[in-house]
């Protein structure tokens, strides 16, 4: 976390005896500005998962489509509205990335359209290209498509991807924004959204209460926006620890795949690696839960040089353990899927 | 705000870097202890107002009873997830305070029933053998009482008026509190509730993110726990500031009511006070948009003492001025309801 987010975060402490701005004006002005959007095309939420709640409470939609597997709050979030979920099911084959097919999926029964960029927890990314003819095809049938950026600014080509810009004049587009992850603050909890279209942008606000963004999330969020030094670094850590630790697993004979601040892998051995890393004190996320997902699908964090050396060495200890507590080295060298073509 | 609370927030952004414990299991341990209950029994927000909006989705209401005028954010959050709302229309000429006949309106149709103690904005207290004859309604019609508790801790005998004591054993009960208030740390966002109906109390969980409630806001929580010294100091000052705005306005003919850090008044000024007040660079609650109030129907809050003192005056002033920028002076000695009875 930037010391400028720690040093706003204690001058605010002396205002966080008042309510704090409902309408995050401030900071409203600051996203806007970096954005480059009007201050209206703005919302701020406690975490972009706040904003994902209120977005279904808001929208209601009878009908939402999404890939499989993605962020689980998607759906978590329209089982709170009764909505129908749609699930995309993407192919391991292609290194679960999303075609053509979703765009086809799209038809007049769906109001609301779910991407993940990239994708949580398979670090997929979808080509601008093909997010730009989902949203043509959601004009077409009168949905809104969520495009949910929270990992973006942790890729390399992060403007080339985002499609930020565009939610002035397509109001059917919503995108979703963090400040969790690229300025390492999720324990603060700040997120944004971007969207032209006025009525729901107002339905998100009284989706929930007027109080949501903290005083002290607030003036975090202003002062993280200045630290344009510290993410370009922050990018640039993770970029060679992220090679690192892809370097590392595939002499493991693991092929992970991943172009954000997580690795994404599958193996065939039922699910007990993460019980077995557990054990020696890792944890690694078992993705089994995740609709569109099976035993052995993993997802782990690119973290420190240190921490990272820890779980390859870790991982190497546990793959040679063919006996004893890990019992399926015989099958770790088998991954189910191979890195994606492009 | 207590300087701990600060100090414990300062130490925490040393963990601003990870998410949030969703399940706030130490601070759960801390408030289940203050309260006297298992862990079970408490569930956090981000603000007790999180908490109204989460409560309204988990439980659906087909019907709702509250009372007019009461805190908004209850029909707020209702109209979310489209419930009836049932208004029981309190009395000037009884001070706004509830009687039988609220527990009497509770019938088959209702499914939650909400009560805030003292009434915002009236600062009516409901008796505690009322609240339990209404817990005892609510209980035979298989409705939800909530008794939003959030200011009890100004009241000078709490202890007597509180019902959070008796959430076990009584499933249908469910008490709010804020951090809020007592430990003035609004910015910070905290509040809790109280509730032994288990599937309830999940259901509230699934309602929204998991990470509502921030790192910060956390530690700030188990901190404010330990500061029982400056909640009575504070109830303290409280009560001498109130006694002093109560006197204060009493000399201006302003005949106002509260027993907590607001007081309520009405006047027959067709709601000029507020904007003449506010050309004056000070900011009352102009009431006129709750339910069951109209024009004239203004809360202000007890501050310290310089800012009471410098409300007066400035009552005064705008008072005196019966030409110019408030013309209602003539109105003003005029209330409308007497000081409640009892």
């Amino acid at each position: 976390m930037p010391s400028a987010v720690s040093e706003a975060v204690v001058a605010a402490l002396g205002h966080a005896d008042e309510y704090p701005d409902p309408k995050c004006r401030r900071l409203v002005g600051d996203i806007a500005a970096f954005e480059g959007v009007p201050d209206t095309h703005v919302l701020c939420g406690n975490g972009s998962a706040d904003l994902i709640y209120r977005l279904a409470l808001a929208a209601k939609p009878a009908c939402a489509l999404m890939p499989a597997p993605t962020f689980s709050e998607y759906a978590d979030a329209l089982s709170v509205t009764g909505s129908r979920i749609r699930r995309h099911l993407l192919d391991p084959r292609d290194g679960f990335e999303l075609d053509e097919g979703f765009v086809d999926a799209i038809d007049e029964d769906v109001e609301m359209v779910f991407v993940c960029q990239p994708n949580n927890p398979t670090g997929a990314v979808t080509p601008r290209s093909l997010v730009l003819r989902m949203l043509k095809r959601c004009e077409e049938v009168g949905a809104h498509l969520v495009v949910d950026e929270c990992f973006v600014p942790f890729l390399e080509d992060s403007s080339s991807i985002s499609v930020a810009g565009l939610v002035e004049g397509h109001p059917a587009l919503v995108v979703l924004k963090a400040f969790t992850k690229i300025y390492a603050m999720p324990g603060i909890r700040l997120g944004y959204l971007l969207c032209s279209d006025k009525t729901l942008v107002s339905g998100i606000e009284a989706a929930g209460q007027p109080w949501a963004v903290s005083t002290l999330a607030q003036a975090a969020g202003s002062a993280a926006l200045g630290c344009s030094a510290h993410v370009e670094k922050t990018r640039e850590v993770v970029a060679r620890e992220r090679a690192f630790l892809l370097e590392g697993m595939s002499r493991l004979g693991i092929v992970a795949q991943g172009c954000a601040n997580f690795l994404f892998f599958q193996l065939a051995d039922g699910g007990a690696l993460a019980p077995a890393m557990r054990r020696r004190g890792i944890l690694i996320r078992d993705c089994s839960n995740y609709e569109g997902l099976g035993p052995g699908s993993y997802r782990i964090a690119v973290k420190s040089h240190s921490d990272n050396e820890r779980l390859l060495d870790t991982l190497h200890t546990v793959l040679a353990d063919g006996s004893g507590s890990f019992n399926h080295a015989a099958n770790m060298n088998a991954p189910v899927y191979g890195p994606p073509s492009r």
